[in-house]
This record gives structure tokens, C-alpha cells and sequence, in this order.
């Protein structure tokens, strides 16, 4: 990396700063962009090369979407924005007294600000060993391996002569009843319904359980009690049997919730997010969720060259509520952190504190159904779910991906077909390479 | 598998003799679905639970088309035909005294007749150990592999600061001057010099070199001179170079031709092939390249309750020529066994020999690039591309599959761009991950 900081070195003589975005989700590419006017230098940062759009990757896992649908290289997004370069590496550390980020191998990267935007992973509360039996749904591999699983239960069952065994492979426990665990049992059961319908012989796809658990005493917890409740009349009608109760144990063979257990070889953990390392890295307050605790300007208190955004920071509304982890808020920090830079490189003072503009919530739960909220007013049923869709493709990135993904839900819409029904060589379910 | 085979045994006692088809290829599935009217069950084992267009493969390798565009699920396929069903399964053997596949994990199932349909492998002549540096191309995971080499590649030289390891990592070495190769290098010189083009800031991906090795005196051995020859200016015009040699090592280093070296961190071989472990599995005689030796009617000489079809059968034309291993080859195999099978059934004679019906030769260079063999008259340049095109997307399996690829197409073909530059998280450089 010698030789990109040489480079560095040669823009900084002629006083050009070096912004360094640490993540390519929605609050690092949007601060990226909204830098491209910015005389700076502005170096993105990510362990992929690809900018993942996330609200539709349960569909990945599905079987709905394929992947390049909704991902795009982050190269590609900013080839045209000059003063931006991009770096496919994985950060390890960030020497703060020094302004170096630490990559692994040992590369090095100095910066005069930093944003730190590197999202949320899910949280087993403690009980990590959970994950090799219930994967969570948070980039394309999660969502390979878990649609690889699906598929996999059904191809099991379908050879299978114990008809216990049987059962349990036809039976899907979605853990944590918010928007990600709510599409996946939609999406599952009418995958189950209606696209697997008459692929099998031995066995009937449709009579697949699917139960979706939820700790708190509503799902959708962050909508109106009004639209959680039709989102669970909309999830029975679906066939997706609907618990309440805490996950006290995961394992090979199923679910306990409390002390009824269920007989499981598919279990999804939609249920705990925790903040990424950034915490540990900064030595920043956090809470206990690892979000890194920032002042009114999303930088640390005692930095202000470092700026944290999205699901890594907690930032307070109004109300003194925590602002919801979701890819419009990411976004608008991204963007008010631009800002914030820019007007310093300008030597203008700064605009103001953020604030989060709430736009509205959405949720999907299948075909023809979701839950909307704007505050003012609440909408569910097919109107919701049309105008899901269409916020959705329309935040899509790119031209080609709008297209591709409304010509396979076209496609899926008329025939209630999903054509991404691979399983690749990984794939396995849980009781499976075991010794 | 009791449960199956309890089944099966109910049909038999119905006197419905029981057809297994072992591999999904073009052979195995075109003989399933011309036994669709055969008075028998029908069972399609294959390991993967999709059926793949083999010759766009190496579009999903260079980031041109996403996996689900050229494959499809075999039960999808097959779903509407209710005398065939579909297992996933492993075989391991055949035990022909007691007309029994043996599948991984112990599995059994009889047949009264047997067609193995298992296809080929990409073959390194005793140099198995190649295979690590030098992957070959026959699946899907193949292909992700090879393009995550490829992107990572370019990766790795923008950020390393050593100019003799750029250079290597900017190398690009094909081994075989086949379809297969020819089409790999051509469309790896264009991702390099267009679609590439403007994402870098350190390097200039169009610097890349792209280097075709063929043992033998032309590319494209198998079409006529004067094509091989308009091939070869047409992969130079792209940028390619053609070296005649053969390999004599391949490391991470890169390769040696002879005693000539090339230093090169992204090798691919598209050179040898050879049968699957069929032969071995029926202990039936086959030659060096392990192709089973068959009747006039494909099936064994001492088993006819055996047959074996495409890539892995060696079956002469008139003239005492090979039968070329290509698609329209295996289909038209699988068709005329399934002919056979249905003759034997109804108590009729067999309708002769099987014999192979050309249709003439496609293989693609690059944009608008081709070169066509009819026999009778012989194209190059782009209508032979647009003939190429048309004839592929018409053969691919599936209205949505056609529609997409027809998209990808041409969105590429108007912007240069690739939209699945997707890196994997298993993706590594041959050099990489070593301890």
C-alpha cells in the first residue's frame, strides 16, 4: 500500500485532505457521494466490493432475487466521481492519535477525518453458539447458505423413509418477529405454497410448518398496534403459525420456546442486531448493543474529525428515541456528515445538529400484502404492498437492477414460479457434515 | 430411501418397469422428457438440483451473466411430466448383477434400465496437482471461483506497491485454444479493456495482458482452417496474445511453455477433458480419456439394459470420427435411447443405430465476434455473432431465463458494462490463503 499513500502524500502537498469512508452501505456510499464537490480525496473502504441493497435480501434467501440484483460493485458506482477511490480490504483496527486505519496484512491508511460506517451484524444475546444451527440474514453468504438450507429440507424430506425426521424437515422456525423475520415466513410459506407446489413426488410442499417467534407480545413492534395486527391476520392466512415467547434453546434438532420445544431442522435467527466492532475499535462509548454514542455532529466527543454513521451510532430523536437501523437514516447521515466536512474545508461553520426525517415504515409480509405506516396515515393490503415494491425498486441502484428485479417479480407475480432455486456445493443443513 | 423403493415396488406390481437417468445434463434430460409418454417411471439423479447451460458458462466465469440465468432447477423442469421424479444424490457406484445405483450416505435404488448420462471433467494429463493454480470450468461454483479470481485480481494490482507483482497480477494466462478458451479470452480481454475501463485510480485495467496457450498448431482445432485463422486475428484485434506450446508447469507463479515462462497470478485451463468416473463405476471399456465404448444402439455390448449418452460415451460417426462432445450431440443421444427404451416397451423392433445429425459449429470471440461452420457455408464477424446469440438464448431453458439474459445482454452490449462483478467470500488468488 506503499504506493497509494506516496499518492496521497503528492495530493496532500497541494493541501488536499483525505477523507477515509470505512463500509459501502447506504450511510458510507451516501457521505461518499455527497463528497464528490468536496476538495478532498475521498478513499472507501469495504470488505466486499459490492454495495449490498439490503431490504431485499431476504429475497436472495428465497430464492426470489439472485444476487447481482441487488448488489453492485462499488467500483462501479463510483467510477465517475474522480476525487473517490475504492479499497477491497478489511479493517482491523483504527490508530486514533496517529489517524491511521489499520487493514488486515498489515496495510496501513492514514486520514485526516474518518467515517465510520460499518453497520450491524445480528446478536445471539449471548448465546453465539446458536448461529451454526440458526444463521442469521445479513450479507449475500448468509443469504446463499440460507436459501441453500430451505431448499436443501425439502430435498431431504422428499427421500427421506422416517416420517419423524420427515417433519422436521418440513419445519421452518423463523426467530424474532420484526420486518426481516416477517418477509422471511411470508416469503417461505409461499415459497412452500406456491412455487415448490408440484415439484415433489413424496412429499407435499404446502403442508411445510412454518412458525415465526416472537419474544415481545406484537410483531412488527415499531408499527401501530393496528398494523402489527393485521400483519398477524395476514401471516395466519398465509399459513405461518405465529408464537409468542423467548427462544430459550437452538440446537440440531429444534426450538424451545419456554418449555414447549419444536421439532426443527430449518431455524433462521431474525432476531438480534448488535453494532460491528467499531466500538472497540474507536474506544468510544457504546451501548449495549455496541452502538458508538456521538454528539449532535454524528463525531465523537473528543474527536471531531471522526464521524460514525448508520446502524453502528446511536443518535437520539427529538423525542429522545433511538432513531430505527434502517437504510433511509443510514443515508441521511451519510449525507448530513458530507455536509458537516464540507462546510469545515469551506471555513463555514457548521448547519446544525442531524435530524432524522422520518419518511414513513414499510413492511412486506407476501404477495399482494404489506403494512404501511406515514404517520398520518396507515395503509396494508395490496395498496401497501404495490407502493413497497415501487419505493424499493425505485432506491435500487442502478438502471439494469431496477429492470432485471421488476422483470423477475413480473415473472414470479404471473407465474408464482422462483427461478433462483440453486443450491451450490456449500450448502448443508445444520445436522449435516457433522462428525 | 425404503419409502421410495416401497413406491417403486407398488408400481412394479403394476408391471411399470423402472428407468433411472443418472446426470441432468443434455443428455440425461432430453431422455427423461422424450420417455414422458413411456408406459414406466422415470428417476433423475443428479448432484446438483439444477440443470446448467454449459456453453454460456463462461459468461457466469468473466461476470457477464449470474448463475440462475443459465441454470434451472431440474424439478422445475421436470414438474409437469408426473411419470419422472428428480432426487439430489451422490452416485458411488453401480452394481450391474443386481441392477442397482448406489448413491453416497448408502442409498440404493433399482432400475430396470439404466441410462448414464454423467457428462466430463476438465482433465490436467497426470498433472492433477495444476488443478489448485490452473482451475478448469464445468460448473457453476467453477465459474464463481474463477470469477472472483479474476476480479481479485484486479484488486489485489490496485493496491499493491510492487510494480513486478502488479504486472503478474494483471496476467492473465488461458490454457487451450478450444471454444472454451477462446471464449474465455476474448471476454476477459474485454471486461479488462471496457468494462473495467474507468473504475481504477492506480492502475489502467486495460494494461491487462491476456495470454491464449494451445498446444496444437491452431485455435479452434475443430473448425476449419481458414476460421481457426480468422479467430486468431480476431482475439489479437482484442488485444489477446496466442502462443502456440504446450504447458509444461503451472504454479503460482505462473506457467511455462516449453522453456519459455510467463509470470502470471490468474491461470485457467480450458484444455484437457476427460469422461467422468462412468466408466469405472460400469467396469465397461473406454479410452484414454475414460469415454465409454457402446454399441450402434449406446448401450453396453453385454449389458443392454445399459446405456450411456453425451460426454461420456464415444460414439463414431460414418467416417469413423469422434462425435464431437457438444450439446446438440448429447441431446440428440438422450432422444434416441429414450426411442429405444420406448420400443423395447411396446414389444417393437429397434429403429436402427443411433447417428449423429450436425448442425454445424458456433464459437464466440467477443462483441459482435464469431465465427460459424455450416459445412455448406462458413460465417465470421457479427452476423456470425448474432447467429450465435440467437441460437443460445433460443436453446436456453425457460422463457424468464431468455428474457434475462436477453436484458443483461443487451444492457451490456450498449454500456460495456458487467453488472455480477460480485467477489464471493470464498474467492482467493491461488497464492493466497497458503500457509
Amino acid at each position: 500500500m506503499a504506493e497509494i499513500d506516496r499518492c496521497l502524500i503528492a495530493n496532500r502537498r497541494q493541501g488536499r485532505p483525505h477523507v477515509v469512508i470505512v463500509g459501502a452501505g447506504f450511510g458510507g456510499l451516501s457521505a461518499a457521494r455527497a463528497l464528490a464537490a468536496a476538495p478532498a480525496d475521498v478513499t472507501v473502504i469495504d470488505q466486499h466490493n459490492y454495495h449490498l441493497f439490503q431490504p431485499m435480501l431476504y429475497q436472495v434467501a428465497t430464492a426470489g432475487l439472485s444476487p447481482p440484483e441487488i448488489a453492485m460493485p462499488i467500483r462501479s458506482i463510483l467510477a465517475g466521481q474522480r476525487n473517490a477511490r475504492v479499497i477491497l480490504g478489511k479493517v482491523s483496527g483504527i490508530d486514533k492519535p496517529n489517524r491511521v486505519v489499520e487493514l488486515d496484512q498489515g496495510d496501513k491508511l492514514g486520514y485526516d477525518t474518518l467515517i465510520v460506517a460499518t453497520g450491524a451484524r445480528h446478536s445471539y444475546f449471548g448465546n453465539d453458539k446458536w448461529e451454526r444451527v440458526a444463521p442469521g440474514l445479513k450479507n449475500i453468504e448468509d443469504a446463499i447458505d440460507i436459501r441453500g438450507r430451505i431448499l436443501l429440507a425439502f430435498e431431504r424430506a422428499e427421500t427421506t423413509a422416517d416420517a419423524t425426521e420427515r417433519q422436521s424437515l418440513l419445519t421452518f422456525v423463523i426467530v424474532g418477529g420484526g420486518p426481516t423475520g416477517v418477509e422471511l415466513a411470508g416469503s417461505i410459506a409461499e415459497l412452500a405454497r406456491k412455487a415448490l407446489a408440484d415439484d415433489f413426488r413424496h412429499i407435499d410442499p404446502s403442508s411445510a410448518r412454518v412458525v415465526l417467534v416472537e419474544a415481545g407480545p406484537r410483531v412488527l413492534a415499531a408499527f401501530p398496534k393496528d398494523l402489527s395486527e393485521r400483519a398477524r391476520l395476514a401471516l395466519a392466512k398465509l399459513g405461518v403459525e405465529v408464537k409468542f415467547g423467548r427462544v430459550t434453546e437452538c440446537n440440531r434438532d429444534g426450538v424451545l420456546i419456554g418449555d414447549a420445544s419444536i421439532s426443527a431442522r430449518t431455524i433462521i435467527w431474525a432476531a438480534g442486531v448488535a453494532a460491528s466492532a467499531a466500538a472497540k475499535w474507536l474506544g468510544a462509548e457504546n451501548d449495549r448493543l455496541g452502538r458508538v454514542k456521538v454528539g449532535a455532529d454524528l463525531a465523537l466527543p473528543d474527536n471531531p474529525e471522526i464521524f460514525v454513521v448508520g446502524d453502528t451510532t446511536l443518535v437520539l430523536d427529538e423525542d429522545g428515541k433511538a432513531i430505527p437501523g434502517v437504510a433511509l437514516a443510514a443515508k441521511q447521515q451519510g449525507k448530513y456528515v458530507a455536509a458537516v466536512i464540507s462546510d469545515r474545508l469551506a471555513g463555514r461553520p457548521t448547519c446544525g445538529g442531524f435530524r432524522y426525517r422520518r419518511r414513513g415504515s414499510l413492511a412486506t409480509i407476501g404477495r399482494k400484502c404489506a403494512v404501511a405506516d406515514f404517520g398520518f396515515v396507515r395503509l396494508s393490503g395490496s395498496l401497501a404492498w404495490f407502493l413497497w415494491g415501487a419505493v424499493h425498486i425505485f432506491f435500487l441502484i442502478g438502471f439494469r437492477n431496477r429492470m432485471a428485479v421488476l422483470l423477475d417479480w413480473l415473472w414470479a407475480y404471473i407465474t408464482f414460479k422462483r427461478g433462483v432455486r440453486l443450491i451450490f456445493k456449500r450448502a448443508a443443513l445444520s445436522h449435516e457434515g457433522d462428525a
